[in-house]
């Protein structure tokens, strides 16, 4: 360490910046002492940087002793990593540099030297791998302990997460992590510049919000607003953190201030520890005024016919974001647009409103291939059979995964043998009756399915009203395809697949999640704010409920859903209607939408808007099992942070301040 | 309204998108119904646009009856305002085109309609300016009520702020509102533009941290983790919301993962509710890895000579960043780099931390200009002699505030009378003791003050230690500018004054807002995590702790404070002195910087950062009076949100979720 002061005295004085005072100090600390600015970073030398004098600043990675002469030791930075040759015998500061082999790895060291153009043999030609340093002089910035809980350039032992995550700021070194930081630097680099391209303006809105009816899954934030020493029996007061801008950016937009808003908003969800959920989480809002049906039909592709709703400008921009960030980032180049699916069909074809059309394996309604009477019995039950081919021929990646241990409850798994009029369909236990049909009609239902002996054939009967998120059979399918990746049979193609699904049901009673607040009553699938689809407004003030489809879309990427959005209501009295008729609201829950509903009679414009999930999205453009890896201090499953040791205690006396105490005070 | 209606149809129509449906409705509503894009905004034509086609969605602003046949209207949208000329006679949609009279002001329409020049005299020469819309077709898209609170177009008819905060949403479509939300958007495009241009990353840092010990001035997050209905006696656990991401951002540094970070990041204060503050607020926050004092002297020009701390490379970008701000937003070029001053020089010439240095006036030394033996007794008892000189002849701005009501306990205002030998200083208050100076001695003073009879001089004395934001007479001096402001003798100058202040106190014992934690403990000035200056290490290490100047700098900006930062301590034996035997925090205390010490003993970089308040900076930017006017949705001085009514009260068995009970039930 006396060496590094010395060192500390020379390179100062070399730089001729200011004199070098060395502080008497207790025990043998290394205290800060003035240094000069590094020249470059170690990710930046190349070939023709050859004889230049450097200064770089960076942390020392394991030497590598040539000979008794020299050593190689690597020194490393956010920016990448840069060989150091170091000479013992070469001048006056020999004795110095041999200093340099006690240093304990990882830690801080600025060093000084020239950069040499390596011998061709060990080039890299990787930039920095060209070339080395030779070392004329360092200091020792910051020792580093020698006993670290694990060494984060060692790529080779990948310690436990547990213990990661305590140490979050040494896992944070490790070259993957800080790759994974500074992709989403880049990436919301690209979203801000594509959106203001677009005319957006970024927006902030409020934090501490107001605490809403669905309160017990928002987190509470006690106020002391209005308290007093003298006011220690007055109700507390509290705000909320919101769930999503969806009130502000809405209140944004009917202002008129704001035509096109976005903001990369911090959100908050208290929900009991989802798999791979955050407590706190990012997502890419916006929302716009006027959005309208797009341009006429015959200016537009062929794509625009599925898209049957509003929000147009919405699909384009969300469209032209995607594929940005794609090309800049990935260098994929996506299609013009993306492919546009009704909730209907996908859970019809694929068993899922976030359907995984990376492959083709499709779910056929079977009662359509059913004799008349049959048919009309199972509509009549109000069943629908569906069923999965599992073709010999054609589902090769999938034949070893369907011949595993699969199982889903309702499913009935079915083997077609060469007999073809044996009667599989009134076999299978999923059917509610028999089916005496004759052997002529199978081979003809087989032949439409295109099945041949040996094939497989799963089956299942579901609610003809389709709801909710997925059915028995799309379970299936996706199980398939994940075994099959297992297996190695399958593997998902590198092209992204996206994919909006539209047209959802307005209104649902099949959300089990919902009913804690709904009591039986029916409830918004996604929102209260969300507008039916004008083919169905009549429906809704009939009454039929059910049969209203919303405005919405949701944006799914390769099976998973990133983004959902949909066009608002903008008529305060249809909006009114929503709260008080359909949702049946109390008096005191309609009471938390009343500046909403006063925004809307202010002359509030159409308009529409969409979220999409910034964590879940880096974590497949990072390819990382889990959105942590994406988040650079995440929370753990159970919402704790190992690192900052939060949640914790909070002495009583701070409690009172806000007007609350334990329910049981220890 | 059924007008409106045959309107949607026959745009519709027009447009060729959608055959047209005009829903049963009950009532009188305006459903919403298809309806073309926008062609335009309502800012964006001009006479290049001559003869086009357009369709128009806005607000719809008075009309304006030309005569009978003719009426202009202006429609409004948050890019601009377009004038629409409606002729009622020209064609067959006669009728319909004259239901837009009765359509109430600040109603959404969307217009058809095609682009005309103007008439040269009624030309405005500034884009729509230059021309007018001939109405063919429109549709009502949303009727606003006929009883607004207020119509925010109305410029002339500013309403109380308490119904504008209470119907921000209305507010907000004020066109001084729209601008500064536009400008906010476009200032923080230049500040990310700027910071990635510089190497910089964006990197988000959790808002649900630890809570400190400071906890009483954080905001608390209760939390569920670990808790089941089992558990209702288990102690309740919090998170906190930060009031900087400070620990954060340092581990992020320490880690090496980014070695330039910044974020726009938000903050939270729960503060007694002090004028102009707000409990979440903005700050555009920065750290930097292997900070330093710079190039070589003889490189830099003379402004580096004040700068004597580290922390160079914070300096550059933040003085590149401001530059570019006032260059790209205000078109003003600023220096190339920005005065730098001493806390010392700061507060015995201007008398506070914050100088406002527009205007000349200055603090002089008088002890320095006694005898050396009443110099001695001063100092012996601790105090200085300070003085402001108003000179009739280059005071011209400030005479009349000077001949005011102004007073400031502890300071002595006193004409000198053209009697020299007057014994002004022996006369006035605040003199400790007598001080018989001879008359050739007090002209030998007035002299070396510059001052003649009639002159007036404020004299102050103070601790000779300086400390603390202010003294009395910075005080005078300030309300002298203000007060000479309101008279209209003084205007200060357009062009902003950027300073820095450095070499502050590292640890106090004067502010009294930290003695709470405290407890006649020293305290860090800013805090505990700022280095001292190299200098000074030896007087730290000695406990000559009063003495230690700290590597911390302050951004002024026409005096008032917009930023803040420092070199932080990366060497843990220091900073757990600092801890242990400066701050002498007890153990538990410590125990909340653990993390932090640990992240030093990884090899931390030396770094440093700071932090700029963005409200604030806005709302200099914006020239408004308060930072509401610069944030979208803002809380009142108390706290409260009278739009979306926060904060509020919470139904117990929601807190019971949490652990937590009101103090008293009611």
């Amino acid at each position: 360490m006396r060496r590094a002061f010395s060192a500390v005295k020379r390179l100062v004085a070399h730089s001729g910046r200011l004199a070098p005072r060395v502080v008497s100090a207790k025990s043998n600390l290394v205290l800060p002492a003035p240094f000069p600015p590094r020249t470059h970073t170690c990710g930046e030398l190349t070939a023709d940087h050859a004889g230049v004098r450097v200064v770089l600043a960076g942390w020392l990675l394991p030497e590598r002793k040539v000979s008794k002469a020299m050593s190689f030791f690597p020194i490393k930075d956010s920016h990448g990593t840069t060989q150091l040759v170091v000479r013992r015998k070469r001048d006056s500061c020999a004795g110095d540099l041999a200093a340099l082999s006690d240093i304990p790895v990882e830690s801080t060291v600025l060093i000084e030297g020239e950069v040499r153009v390596r011998p061709q043999s060990s080039r890299r030609g990787d930039g920095t791998g060209d070339i080395e340093v030779d070392v004329s002089d360092f200091v020792l910035l910051n020792p580093a302990d020698r006993h670290l809980p694990f060494v984060p350039s060692d790529e080779h032992c990948l310690v436990n997460e547990e213990l990661r995550a305590e140490f979050r700021h040494l896992d944070l070194r490790r070259a993957a992590l800080t790759n994974n930081i500074k992709k989403r630097s880049i990436v919301s680099r690209v979203i801000r510049d594509t959106l203001h391209h677009e005319g957006f303006l970024e927006v902030e809105t409020p934090l501490l919000l107001k605490s809403s009816p669905e309160g017990a899954r928002e987190f509470l934030v006690p106020s002391r607003v209005g308290r007093s020493a003298h006011e220690a029996d007055m109700h507390p007061l509290f705000y909320s953190l919101p769930q999503s801008p969806q009130q502000p950016k809405q209140l944004l937009i009917c202002s008129g201030a704001v035509d096109k808003y976005f903001q990369i908003a911090k959100c908050f969800r208290d929900e009991d520890g989802r798999r791979d959920r955050q407590p706190e989480f990012t997502q890419i809002d916006l929302e716009m005024a006027y959005v309208s049906w797009g341009p006429p039909l015959h200016q537009t592709g062929s794509q625009a016919l599925n898209w049957q709703i509003g929000g147009h400008e919405v699909r384009t921009v969300v469209e032209s974001l995607i594929r940005n960030i794609w090309q800049q980032v990935e260098n994929v180049a996506l299609p013009s647009s993306f492919t546009v699916m009704t909730y209907a069909e996908a859970m019809s074809s694929y068993g899922s409103d976030k359907p995984d059309t990376r492959f083709p394996l499709k779910i056929v309604n079977v009662s359509s291939l059913l004799p008349d009477q049959h048919r009309a019995r199972l509509d009549g039950a109000g069943v629908t059979l569906d069923a999965l081919v599992i073709r010999q021929s054609d589902c090769q990646p999938f034949l070893r995964a369907n011949d595993g241990e699969l199982e889903e409850p309702g499913v009935d798994r079915i083997i077609i043998t060469t007999d073809n009029e044996s009667n599989w369909l009134d076999n299978c236990r999923v059917m509610p009756f028999d089916i005496p049909l004759a052997a002529e009609k199978y081979a003809a239902i087989n032949r439409v399915l295109g099945m041949n002996p040996g094939d497989c054939i799963w089956i299942s009967q579901r609610r003809s009203a389709i709801e909710g998120g997925s059915t028995a059979l799309g379970r299936v399918r996706i199980r398939l395809a994940e075994m099959a990746e297992k297996l190695g049979d399958y593997s998902p193609p590198i092209t992204p697949h996206f994919l909006w699904v539209t047209e959802f049901p307005l209104f649902t009673r099949a959300d089990p999640d919902k009913d804690f607040l709904a009591h039986g009553r029916w409830s918004s699938t996604h929102h209260p704010f969300t507008a039916p689809m004008w083919q169905d407004i009549e429906a809704m003030y009939a009454g039929r409920i059910g049969q209203v489809r919303g405005q919405h879309y949701d944006l799914v990427l390769n099976g998973v859903e990133i983004g959902g959005g949909s066009v608002r209501v903008h008529d305060a009295a249809m909006q009114d209607y929503i709260f008080t008729q359909v949702l049946q609201l109390t008096k005191s829950e309609k009471a938390t939408f009343e500046h909403l509903l006063h925004a809307l009679r202010c002359g509030a414009p159409p308009h529409g808007g969409i979220a999409i999930g910034f964590d879940r999205l880096m974590s497949i453009l990072c390819k990382t099992a889990s959105i942590r890896d994406v988040i650079a201090f995440p929370k753990t499953g159970a919402g704790t942070d190992p690192l900052l040791k939060s949640p914790a205690t909070v002495a009583a006396d701070v409690l009172r301040h806000y007007g609350i105490q334990p329910v049981h005070k220890s």
